[in-house]
């Protein structure tokens, strides 16, 4: 799906950028993204619940211990997963070499990879990235950066949200990239590469917390292909150039500030799924009234990762069949006899029955458009579960038979 | 896939066939399929585990308690599924109709229904259509009876096994139908139509244990798209024509029966997945040195469904980190650096890395094949699994996403 993106300068105190072209992307665009606060940030993120995970996703697990960081460096165009020990260490190697640079220590730095799986890292080659992404550092290099990080994005995707605070106007600014292999884990397991940066002072817990509860309402709710990556990390860093008091789980502000974190994410998830590879439409997925929380996801799930519920909503087809099939094989326990499905407002299934006459004609128009809502009430319960799912087109098969970079 | 079949004339002691065109396709083909048994047969059968149940699987699985059956009526062209109440009584009437015609209880009549979901069947044209149907029955109809399930097929799905027990000829023969909506699910539930039908003379526990032990390796282990359909219903109807002595689970002769019923129903399989909507490949997967067969199924499965494997295969690349990264979310307990894969016989993967040089060419030698084999080696146990697994072709989004009949 293309969107135009107008060009803005994003700031977040505190903060600069940095980005390089060193050859790993045929291209010859960005390929190294680095992000540096001024000082260490309060740090809390979530990584890929895939059991193969990359090398840059297992230094970054050990390295959040410590609950701080001062830089970001970012790679696209090679995932440097399932690339063994020499993985971890080339990875160890460039942190160290931009943490050097930026006189910081080695354990301040966060890896992160993104591009094609199973291919070693040329060592000579990011070297020379790190090395011009760190002269290249500066406030105004935000969009720059994310062009470092993006894969197969078609376009940029960032969100920026000012919250104020203690009195002070803070920054909440997100970028993301992801198109690909894309799929909802449990928390607190996160999808693709996503970098939120703020300000504000806030207190590790409260952090953490902020990032909880945004995670399962933004990337964990998104949906392209199904796949689940073995590199996918949201991280969240605060530098507290803000100087307010620090925000606290308790605070009187704490809502407010969560509430722009989970905006942002929310915005950066719904871009993914709006660039989902090949995609043509965005459904969002509304499951309400199911017995349990995870009866509710499983039907979502199901049908947000069914191909031929999503091939039916690529070609514009209002098919309930697909849909009911889909719940019914979720494992999710509801009577089917009681399913109600809206398509926004139409209702085309009522009491387990498909409505008919005119209905069909409306319902048509609403898998027509672009974005559009697919309701079940399963009448079970109380729980509630949403998705934002993509369609699957032929481009979307085109696309990942031909994909080699 | 296209597949040429030669026309042969398939018999089976004691059971007749009959055919009819009474307008459910709007092609004007054969969409009635009628099988009769000369007395009532030992009857065993496995349906579909979606929540979702069309109106002839509910009545089948009532029927099958009476452990026998001497007819199957089957309609294309529309699933009677999601047609509520309306929908039962049809199916019943309809039983009864042909009960009525062939002079035995409609409780000995088992209705199947497959096409779209959730259309309610028009009774009066169904009706014409079972008459027609009835009137046709001969012992050799076994064709047209098939050409009168299909639906999406591209081509019909028998298969027959001859097997002396006792002394005696026996028949083993089956048919299926069958090309999207395909997914496995655990025994004792099947997915798809298909019948199985021999004059044997056999208990119904050993006609039970024939399908146990045939189910994991055969229908179960097929998967086109993932989608668990309303409908599936598999049926094994022995009539004892042969007069051998009844075969019992424990009789010396039973493993020769039993093989001959799982390599029909094998073989039906194989056609299903060969026929996968917009299939061009079939991917034999074969998951070894598990942990436990949840651990090996979980991987097969994953890769089995996974869109960028299946788009990978489609497009004749040999993606190690694809099918890598499938098996690292698919929730089984192995460690990624024991690891082997290999395509045929061209090891891609060699404990936990990317084998290099001349193989990729050879791998793609491999994936460019028909059908070639794909072997995950966990390292981690004794458990195996296997799955056929189609590939995910352009064809297969365009056919969906037109799909409405």
């Amino acid at each position: 799906m293309k969107i135009d993106v107008k060009p803005m300068t994003i700031r977040v105190p505190g903060f600069r950028f940095g980005a390089a072209a060193c050859g790993l992307k045929e291209s010859g665009k960005r390929d190294i993204g680095l992000i540096v606060s001024d000082v260490p940030a309060v740090a809390v993120a979530a990584f890929t619940s895939n059991r193969v995970q990359a090398a840059p996703v297992q230094i970054g697990k050990e390295r959040m211990r410590g609950g701080r960081l001062q830089a970001v460096l970012v790679n696209s165009g090679n995932a440097n997963a399932y690339t063994g020990r020499d993985g971890v260490r080339v990875a160890r190697e460039l942190c160290a070499l931009a943490a050097q640079r930026l006189g910081i220590s080695q354990r301040l730095v966060l890896p992160s990879s993104t591009g094609r799986i199973g291919v070693q890292l040329p060592r000579e080659t990011v070297r020379k990235g790190v090395l011009a992404a760190c002269r290249d550092l500066n406030a105004d290099g935000f969009q720059r950066a994310l062009e470092g990080i993006m894969t197969t994005d078609a376009f940029p995707k960032f969100a920026v949200e000012g919250v104020v605070v203690d009195g002070r106007e803070i920054t909440v600014a997100g970028m993301a990239k992801g198109a690909g292999m894309i799929a909802p884990r449990m928390l607190p397991h996160a999808t693709l590469l996503s970098y939120i940066l703020t300000d504000a002072s806030v207190t590790r817990p409260a952090l953490r917390k902020a990032l909880d509860l945004a995670l399962p309402q933004s990337f964990n709710a998104a949906v392209v292909d199904g796949d689940t990556s073995t590199n996918d990390t949201v991280l969240l860093l605060a530098n507290g150039a803000a100087r307010n008091r620090p925000l606290t789980p308790t605070a009187r502000e704490f809502p407010a500030f969560a509430g722009a974190v989970a905006r942002v994410m929310r915005a950066l998830a719904r871009m993914v799924v709006k660039d989902g590879e090949g995609a043509t439409k965005l459904i969002d997925i509304s499951v309400r009234r199911a017995r349990t929380v995870a009866d509710a996801e499983r039907v979502a799930d199901a049908i947000a990762r069914s191909p031929l519920c999503k091939t039916a909503f690529y070609g514009g087809d209002p098919y309930a069949g697909r849909i009911v099939c889909a719940a019914g094989y979720s494992g999710a326990n509801f009577d089917p006899n009681r399913l109600d499905v809206f398509l926004d407002d139409v209702q085309i299934v009522r009491r387990g029955l498909e409505t008919v006459g005119k209905v069909e004609e409306r319902a048509a128009k609403v898998v027509a458009q672009p974005e559009f809502t697919l309701t079940l009430d399963l009448h079970a319960g109380r729980a509630v579960a949403h998705r934002m799912a993509s369609d699957l087109s032929v481009d979307y098969v085109r696309f990942n038979s031909d994909y080699r970079t």
